[in-house]
């Protein structure tokens, strides 16, 4: 059965999408730590990260700065941080999430609850930076 | 100044190092979340991941998988988790942290205090498995 990010990657499920290239796709949290948390996501449906051919994994980590670097511009925090678990949906995906201090990556805190037009502005937002 | 990462790896402060080539090295966090914890770190001092260049970005996290599948076979776990946050050392450094629930990425909770002699059994049993 195809992972729940597979469905929004193939549009089956809505999301906010900031960035996409043949490889790799990037869309808002929707139970984000922080405004602006983004996951960076394969179109290739591999569980485990390190799993994932050399090739494919550098892209990713690649393609995750450009829109790390976008979402800075656009959300205020002092940097972006990267957490990879993977426990829990079976397609790899890399947390960007927007930091002020340590404990803003920390997953057992309770999760942000925005309307679809607070995530709707904090994508355009994004989008707007990348590139 | 030199970071204490730098310290490292030159020598000037002791580590249970895991691996090294020309552009990285993997030594065991001295304050781990799980036992088999490790840095990865640059020899290139830049404070912030995303502000490496590109090439050397991407050769960090292939680097990472190897120091990571080395650790799968070393230590207990059901993967290794990622995480890069950055607030406190300024020198760019990924954590590998074996997981066993998603709670084990949390930098909040009490760190484990383990022995010397338990900490170079466990450098040990990683870097046998290292390729």
């Amino acid at each position: 059965m195809a992972s729940i990010f597979t469905k929004i990657i193939n549009g089956e499920i809505p999301s906010f999408k900031i960035a996409e290239d043949e490889r790799y796709v990037a869309f808002l949290d929707i139970t984000p730590l922080a405004k602006g948390h983004t996951l960076v996501v394969p179109k290739k449906e591999v569980d485990y990260i390190f799993d994932l051919e050399d090739d494919l994994l550098q892209g990713m980590i690649v393609f995750s700065k450009k829109v790390a670097k976008a979402i800075e511009k656009s959300i205020e925090c002092k940097r972006i941080g990267i957490a990879v678990i993977g426990l829990e949906v079976p397609h790899a995906h890399v947390h960007l999430v927007p930091l002020q201090t340590v404990a803003d990556l920390s997953f057992s805190k309770p999760k942000l609850k925005l309307s679809n037009e607070e995530m709707e502005q904090i994508a355009a937002a994004i989008k707007e930076n990348i590139n």
